[in-house]
């Protein structure tokens, strides 16, 4: 029911995605009153490319996953889900609750054979274009092997939406020479080098934005507190600057004569055309939106679901993932055929 | 010799630091000749103030610390350190190799009675001023005992440099809500909410810029990490303005009418005012310059030993590591009696 401002943000987007892109089909999963509602207030109406699916419940922004996920069987986001594990959609995308729909992801698709845990991958830019960071989606104590799934599905997200043959993948790491990271990252380090990925190996957290890599492969809280304290530092620096051009006549007027070369700065670090970020190992394609996105950035979020089906991802995940050499041993517990994996 | 730039740097902000600071005496460590030649060109000479005391060998930037510590038995860097140990010297600053001088300084001036390990802390800008965060010195894979080391060191410095009472402390964590991070930072914050540190809770990286509390703790890996990606965001911004300054001419021009401002703004976030990082927990104190510091930003280093030196903070520190309830469980192999805690 999208997000923080919910069908007004979504609804909006969808209709007006499917004005630009003819080849797709959407299906709006919610409570169809409010559904509805919004239609009528943009003057869209359903049609057979724009369905609506009903669902009873809505997971709220700030409610526990597992209490979610145990008790709220049908919320818009566990039908549309639903919906991806029986065909019907081929991807879902939803601004909700992150751990929430993690969880239920992991519930109701089931990770990819060979995938431990889903990851959520975000896009970030850099000096030199944009990179892929994963993981942001809260996987903490990850393992070497979890590290190394994750470089898999990054470089074969990145292969797959950006036609980018052999992306590098870079490992988060610390800087100091002899003692280079801790026991998970080093071991982590041997199996990338190993993987048949084009290891670029260690690289810093300035790297980041350097664009390095154009993969970047950490755990869920060393990325969650790189990525927080970059917003925190953004924010920092903007509040200064707009602090220094507001002290007085003279700087107010300075500030007047720069105000198209702030804005296009601005456009420049929209973070809005980053929106969508991708989470890994399902099952199924699932992208999650930022909560407080507006439809003009809800709107590359579901383009970037599509171009995942289009790229067949979930099947190059696969095939990457069984090419690597210590393949079965790590195996995950999920595993099942893959039957959904290409829905119709 | 004064990390990437050697004595024309430090010797000349020595000179500069003892003609502001009359209650100060230093002592210049390293190959004599290199300083004679330096004061020299400075016209600067020794005097019962300022002494030479000779080291005949130097540790690379790029050394190997545990090389550094094995083969280098008279670096400028031990020689200093031995001269803390035996009280002749106070404190030491050093723009030095920064594994080498964690390394050094463990092996030769020991942990205090119940600190486990030595720990980097820095000072970060904030919206509201600047906090201190620790660990940036390396120590990954802390337990969360060293977590709470690190906690009672870092309220610890704050109250004997800022004179602030009880500096609240805040826990680095992630912010999704039910999985509030890894065991090692759950444990921790039992820990320090026991501790009697006046204990924030957990925060998010962004909690560091906006300056929610004094002190921030996470472990060496995390730290390093957040404070590099936070200076790529910084570089990276910065480049995107300057691009947009130069556009073409008539952004040209906006920068040039704007470029007070800017210059207001660069003056703001000049890191120089922020060098001298504390390495605490030892029984001496140890400030680490940046490598790449010019002489100003090397002054600061040095005011900061001395403001350390000023306040008690290595009883302090005794004193309230000694007060936490878990204290004798968790105290340091290395632990010996305070003979040289507080050199004459």
């Amino acid at each position: 029911m999208g997000g923080d401002h919910g069908p007004p943000v979504t609804v909006a987007a969808v209709v007006d995605y499917l004005h630009r892109s003819p080849g797709t089909d959407i299906i709006l999963v919610g409570l169809p009153d409010a559904i509805e509602t919004e239609l009528r207030t943009i003057r869209a109406a359903t049609s057979d490319r724009l369905r609506i699916h009903p669902a009873s419940e809505v997971v709220g922004m700030d409610e526990s996953p597992a209490l979610a996920l145990r008790g709220k069987k049908n919320s818009s986001m566990r039908v549309a889900l639903n919906l991806v594990k029986s065909g019907e959609a081929q991807a879902c995308v939803s601004a909700g609750n992150t751990g929430a729909l993690i969880a239920t992801s992991r519930f109701v698709l089931k990770t990819l054979h060979g995938i431990d845990r889903p990851a959520l991958a975000v896009v970030l830019p850099t000096i030199k274009g944009h990179t892929y960071v994963l993981d942001l989606g809260a996987n903490v104590d990850c393992s070497a092997e979890h590290l190394l799934q994750f470089g898999v599905m990054g470089a074969t997200l990145v292969s797959t939406v950006e036609n980018k043959e052999k992306p590098s993948v870079g490992l988060l790491n610390i800087g100091e020479e002899e003692i280079k990271g801790n026991e998970v990252v080093k071991q982590a380090a041997e199996l990338l080098r190993d993987s048949g990925l084009n290891f670029y190996g260690n690289i810093e957290g300035n790297d980041i934005y350097k664009g390095t890599t154009d993969v970047v492969v950490c755990d869920g809280f060393v990325g969650n507190v790189a990525l927080k304290a970059s917003e925190g530092v953004a924010q920092m620096l903007s509040t200064y600057l707009r602090e220094e051009f507001r002290r007085n006549l003279l700087t107010r007027f300075a500030g007047f004569v720069a105000l198209p070369v702030i804005n296009a700065f601005k456009r420049r670090v929209d973070h809005r055309r980053y929106n969508g970020a991708s989470l890994l190992g399902l099952r199924g394609i699932v992208i999650k939106s930022h909560g407080s996105a507006d439809s003009h950035a809800f709107g590359f979020a579901i383009a970037r679901a599509v171009d995942e089906v289009r790229g067949g991802m979930l099947h190059h995940i696969s095939e990457r993932v069984a090419q690597l050499p210590h393949h079965s041993k790590n195996s995950s517990s999920y595993s099942q055929p893959l039957a959904e994996e290409s829905p119709a």
